[in-house]
């Protein structure tokens, strides 16, 4: 199966990417659906991340997976995630060995997203963005070339975004099998939908914050009273899937003065922005109003607020958001 | 470990309903998690079900795995389903053989509850009712004496809830594994905590009906101004799940004018409201305020709403939408 995503990659020309980075990075994602499913006690490891959060055992085996998957590409000289957030040679403390000259890539993740719907059985995911060169504090709209979605649930999927610059983007839709590993690609041109759409969904994040913002309460009452059909699981992954898999979506999570930006500019942000934009949509800053890819990161632990979906709902959620 | 089960549930005194009935409904929920897992193309089947829903192969394949699940066990004389609202002898049309004289169940069960979230890969559930004798047809109160939810996630999970008139009602938490089949209890009690709450969840379904009812709408945002947190997959059992494994949650499905009743009462409301009353929580229909469980059928197709959670919470709900 391999060779579908090689052929379906290869007008970008970067053999490493197609044929060693994601192979090896879907595998990975493979071997977190496999620990997941067999982590019926769900625990916490007794320690916390960089962030402060308390990390649970899956946390830690889903890191170390894709640590593992990262080691096995000569490609990738850099890594960090979520879990530390320090960038560091991927290959623990080794020079990698047989680094192509002309490929050379830096890897930011998060193993997993969604600690709080892990002890329901909820879906949850892992983000990972793929960076040119030898680290990610840089310009997001040229070097993060790819992206991708884990999404742990019934079943195992993946959505994957390539963008390079003078080649057309895509944004492909994976189905992993775990026992033995493989993969197939289910869909191989994931669009936002255009307008009329039959349902609108939408995901309003942070809704607390609506409380104390009179501009984010109007917008909610907009949506229930225009009927959209509200989704909202509190797994970044599966809300922005949900929009690219049924066409349509809004995601809103502002940040107000009592409630803080949440979300990772590194690990959550500019891969889940690339994939969006690759699909057709919009991600921007709720406070600014700027493409969520357009500004580069100062360091691994930049936090901010996220409104992305289709293009015409961004620009609504802007209009109503900056201009209250 | 089929032990484990036998061994809790002996006071209850139904060899039948912990040795057969139970254990091969879960390994029925198990393999609808296998065939959940290869299932990377979602499509429609082709036909129908009696409600006028268009079937996924999924939901086909769902059904059938428990309808052979019940021709395994004598004790089951009568089963019906979401998909096929009739009742009928439960091994297809032969009577059973070896059915005990002492116990005789009727089953009533939605195979796959969820289709319209099935595509993004979220979590999608099986609900099942276990009534005493040869119908449904009853005073649900008595006659309903146990439920499952099977719940297909990144791992597989059930809620089984079993009352017996004259025993303590019990509510547990079992982890199933897939590759090959088994299962653990992984709690014994669960059960919805007491006040005061960490964090309090909300989920309203049917949303587009605030937009019609006054009422409704100052509830939703009475949770906003309370700063309740909003998890709601429109999924009823991973919903459902969420408040019994965090303690607390409210779920709120209110029947309007614009907006009819859509739930099923004897495939979902009543094994739903069986299992909340067992974990200490309270199930009503919003229209009239009475407990979903007080009701008796008519038929196999009536439809209601449904509010249930922790009981302090249901009765906000009814003094909101009742005293409007």
């Amino acid at each position: 199966m391999a060779g579908d995503l090689k052929a379906l990659l290869s007008p970008y020309g970067r053999p490493a990417l197609s044929d060693s980075v994601l192979p090896a990075l879907l595998e990975g994602i493979s071997g977190i659906a496999k620990a997941l499913n067999q982590s019926q006690n769900i625990s916490l490891a007794g320690t916390h991340n960089a962030f402060g959060d308390g990390q649970l055992n899956v946390d830690v085996s889903s890191e170390n997976l894709i640590r593992e998957a990262l080691a096995k590409c000569p490609s990738v000289i850099t890594a960090s995630s979520e879990e530390d957030p320090v960038e560091r040679p991927a290959n623990g403390n080794q020079a990698q060995v047989g680094a192509p000259e002309s490929e050379r890539y830096t890897v930011a993740f998060d193993p997993l997203d969604g600690s709080s719907i892990i002890a329901p059985n909820w879906t949850v995911g892992t983000i990972i963005g793929i960076w040119e060169g030898d680290s990610a504090l840089k310009q997001p709209v040229d070097k993060q070339i790819a992206a991708i979605l884990g999404v742990y649930g019934p079943r195992t999927t993946a959505i994957v975004a390539v963008r390079v610059p003078g080649c057309d983007p895509c944004c492909i839709e994976i189905g992993i099998g775990n026992e033995p590993y493989s993969y197939e690609i289910v869909r191989t041109n994931v669009r936002l939908a255009e307008a009329p759409f039959k349902t609108r969904y939408f995901a309003p994040a942070n809704l607390r914050a609506a409380a104390e913002s009179e501009a984010y309460m109007r917008l909610v009452t907009h949506y229930i009273e225009q009927k959209y059909t509200l989704r909202y699981s509190g797994g970044l992954v599966p809300d922005v899937v949900h929009a690219l898999v049924k066409g349509h979506g809004i995601y809103v999570s502002p940040v107000t003065g009592a409630s803080q930006a949440k979300l990772r500019r590194l690990y959550e942000l500019l891969p889940i922005a690339l994939i969006i934009e690759c699909a057709g949509g919009k991600a921007v800053d709720p406070s600014s109003g700027e493409d969520i890819l357009s500004r580069p990161l100062d360091n691994c632990n930049e936090r901010a607020g996220l409104v992305c979906g289709t293009m015409e709902e961004v620009d609504f959620v802007k209009r109503t958001l900056l201009n209250a």
